[in-house]
């Protein structure tokens, strides 16, 4: 392949576009590689598209490679299928949907699990037909409420989306363990720095999901990490180390001390310190148990009920933790004080909840022989020494606590958390039976009798992996890609006219001929200056400069990563190119 | 590549689907192709992918190999630019429309002239940036009142769109020319039968316009060809040939005859022979001038005008091709006789239209010098010998008359015309101006002053060619795909289990080193003449059977067009098959 800039679309721009924040989209557009052309929405100009199919060969090929089926669903869909499933509803305002000319509603479907589902259902009748893995890569369309960051977030991109179907359990933890090898070799071959993140399964249902996150600080997604070992998770999905539970009856017993005017956690421990409270002046706010009341709306449920969650006085609520934990119920913050005048605000303490018939949660620090120092549940009243399994027991522990960087890692127990950014670019779900329930979708099994098969999901970002390559591939000159997706293999600059310009093309050709991507850089009337600029803008993994040395039968190779310049003789330049 | 039938998700149907009218539809379902998702939307299987993404990329290669640059347009887009051009309403009901969360207009773009052009007024400034052309392969969505026909006529189809920018008329020529041989390279390569096909530019306006129509007795588009030369042209498109003008001077004068109870040509030919009229009793039909009434209304006119519209009596009018040759204006039938007592139902002649005032186009056989018999605007009475250009003269000529199986070609002027049908696989347009006119496009010409680029557009029904294939390639027993489109290579049969099963899958396994698609049949439980059955309806070139002379080391080779059967020795099989 041989493009030449004289008359290949593509433009550099100088300055950075005035509405481009984040350096992908900042690049991408002015190197050349996507324009925008509506709300969220970017044209492809060549040499992107070439980036772009060179992304979408390697997700296809590691694929195919563990035995995935590609088809191609429709993407404008009726409402009917996705009203069975309930996602019609569940969507909202995330998607798009129109009426056609007779009126029936349909929505551009961002993900196929209704079709795939329903394909499976026709096609598939036995267990022999089991395993079945279908993908696809389609443009997908999504109603941003606020398009940003060039390709990272917009209306229109493009996905790989896959589904897998097993007989059981054990069948599906296969496919999943599968597609998650096969994801890390894809985003190892495009050049990612990435993270495999616990991640909750939200409202795609399901029990077991990990997302891929593209490390980097412009990422949209937060997540920690652990210092020490491999473990990261959303904070959603941040599991706390259990510390060790101890006999609720080592503890003196509990005593109710005055506290007036101490509403707050940390009013109540200057004032514990202040007055040696159970004789101690090392009271610190991780050392009260903090009552926090909630609603919760169970889906369906007509109304809601009361919740308290018990945690450290030294931590927060996290609310997306906590609706993360009690979905699909909703969750919402307590205001009725005045009607139930038994909760003693700013005094709350857990020893009461079971009288009231209160349904109380705890954070798992808060543990069987765990004392603290919470509400007496009387105004202006707090008591010491209320130990966990003898004065108060819980209905459950919940995560609902801030996730805090310095935590200890639930992974491996050493390490501590740190928090971290990412462009999730991949995310896999064991999905389980939500889609094969809806449709009643059931294979004769081994046994003669009907089996319900069990289904994953695996999805990737293909145009926003380009941008997250793009973020993690670039200096303050340009992109930088890695070879594996670069436009082309290499940048020919002719710097001069005359020789340098025809031996530039001939090259060109030569190279083209033996296999190589090459771009040459044979516009006339540009300066050899600017045509470097450009190369570096450009960012493609190789540039060959055929300059003075050319009588010499010399060209200079430049390396875009390291900078590194070394002379190369014309003679067998193919074979060092191609070999190297 | 090697595909497992025992794995893969293929389904072969025995019983045509109920729906499926024409052969590609009946056939791509039985065969395992496609599946029907939606009304109008088909999921690509398997094996359908396959031969889609073939058909893809022999038509990406011919026109990246034209120079023809690929970008990728968004196609879901705001309003304005639509509006701009004015295709928004234009459209009408044949496009989806929607609106974002915000509630503006949105529409999934058919074809991408407005965004393209925008994109050149964006990225060109100066003549030596043109000429240029941009093409894409996108999804399309339409909003057909009655898809039909499976891939034929859906409501979402695979199509490529192509826009050309030249300085000037000349340019234009030559890039219209560079893609008509393109596409004749792409349907050939495609082993499609097509005509090239005259036509007119309707909605998109411009100057020159061609289809491409691929000869099927199923086809929805009727054209006329020639026996004689390589003329084809839909019937809007054809011109009709004039016959030599005559001097008006040489015929008696005219004569008025009492013709009552004549208002049809039928019962004046009848009359007009039985009373010898002018001495004559050949009278036919064609030697009648009848006149025909319709309102015009130009776009933007508050008002319908008047037209009559003279032709031989022994044609009809065409409404389609007087509405095509009167557009943009719009035309409908007459009926206001009572508004317009001037004018005499059933006795209309030319001889008082300019005195009228009334518009006045005949038929280019209506020629100066030649004679008619016509009415004399009067009740019951015609006249005789009313000659053009001594009795009457028109306004102009006209395309409006039917075009019939045996009317003198207009190429040629030798052959005769036959309907024909076809599928419409490509189309190519010479635009001119109306999108740089509508978006202000100009360059710097060569002579420090603007140029206002010209447009060609070129598209290709991708995925409708698949379908298009199937019905030019298939017998009563399955599809018979080309080579250069097959889904596979080789479609290996495994006829017998133990080791028959092992050495197909060997020999498989083997091939597809060797670079051939294959296809192996290896089912366990499915018997040899189900399996030969199956690989007929499915419709590679080639089965080899790996059956009872496995034994001695050979193979049987199965030629799926010609039913030609070798032994081929086991040695060197691969070889062979890659050689032939």
């Amino acid at each position: 392949m041989l493009l030449r800039m004289s008359t290949a679309l593509i433009r550099t721009l100088r300055e950075d576009p005035a509405d481009a924040e984040v350096p992908s989209h900042r690049l991408l557009l002015r190197a050349g590689y996507i324009r925008r052309a509506a709300p969220g929405g970017y044209t492809w100009l060549p040499l992107g598209k070439l980036v772009l199919d060179r992304v979408t060969e390697i997700v296809r090929a590691e694929l195919t490679a563990i035995g995935d089926q590609e088809v191609h669903f429709p993407a404008l869909l009726p409402a009917e299928p996705y009203r069975t499933s309930g996602r019609w509803t569940e969507y909202g305002d995330d998607i798009f949907t129109l009426a056609d000319r007779r009126g029936a509603a349909h929505l551009l479907a961002t993900t196929h699990e209704e079709l795939a589902t329903l394909l499976v259902k026709d096609l598939c009748t036995s267990y022999r037909d089991l395993p079945v893995t279908v993908f696809q890569i389609q443009t997908k369309f999504r109603d941003e409420a606020r398009p940003r960051a060039g390709l990272l977030r917009g209306r229109e991109f493009l996905m790989k989306d896959a589904y897998s179907y097993d007989l059981d359990d054990d069948g599906l933890r296969v496919a999943y363990g599968r597609h998650r090898e096969a994801y890390q070799r894809i985003f190892d071959r495009l050049g990612l720095d990435y993270s495999v993140v616990h991640a909750v399964s939200g409202a795609m249902g399901g029990s077991a999901s990990e997302e891929f996150l593209a490390t980097t600080p412009v990422g949209e997604d937060t997540y920690v990490g652990c210092t020490e070992c491999g473990y990261a998770a959303n904070t959603e999905a941040v599991t706390t180390p259990v510390p060790p539970a101890g006999d609720p009856h080592r503890h003196p017993a509990a005593e109710v001390h005055d506290t007036p005017e101490t509403p707050t956690i940390a009013s109540l421990v200057e004032l514990a310190n202040d007055r040696r409270l159970a004789g101690r002046d090392d009271w610190s706010a991780a050392d009260t148990l903090k009552n926090i009341v909630l609603t919760v709306r169970r889906p369906g449920a007509e109304a809601a009920e009361l919740l308290v969650v018990g945690l450290p006085g030294d931590r927060e609520v996290d609310l997306k933790r906590l609706t993360a934990a009690l979905a699909p119920a909703t969750v919402d913050v307590f205001d009725a004080w005045d009607e139930h005048p038994e909760l003693v605000r700013g005094y709350l303490g857990p020893q009461v909840f079971d009288k009231l018939g209160v349904r109380y949660l705890v954070d798992p620090r808060v543990v069987p022989g765990s004392a603290w120092l919470t509400g007496a549940n009387e105004p202006g009243r707090h008591a010491t020494n209320v130990v966990c399994g003898r004065d108060f027991t819980a209905d459950g522990t919940v995560e609902a606590a801030e996730v805090r960087a310095g935590d200890r890692c639930p992974g491996c127990a050493t390490g501590r958390l740190t928090m971290r950014r990412g462009i999730e670019i991949g995310h896999i779900f064991q999905l389980g039976r939500r889609y094969t329930d809806a449709f009643s979708v059931d294979v004769l099994g081994p046994q003669g009798k009907p089996v319900r098969p069990t289904m994953g999901c695996y999805g990737i970002g293909v145009s926003r992996a380009v941008a997250a390559i793009a973020e993690q591939h670039h200096d303050e000159r340009g992109l930088v890609w890695p070879a594996t997706v670069a436009p082309c293999d290499v940048h020919l600059v002719a710097a001069g006219k005359g020789p340098q310009l025809e031996a530039a093309l001939d090259l060109g050709e030569r190279l083209a001929a033996s296999g190589l991507r090459v771009l040459v850089d044979d516009r006339p009337g540009v300066s050899a200056g600017v045509k470097f600029t450009d190369a570096e803008l450009i960012g493609i993994p190789r540039t060959v400069v055929v300059g003075r040395r050319l009588t010499d039968g010399y060209v200079e190779l430049r390396d875009r990563a390291t900078g590194e310049r070394v002379e190369l003789s014309l003679e067998n330049l193919a074979e060092q190119l191609t070999g190297g």
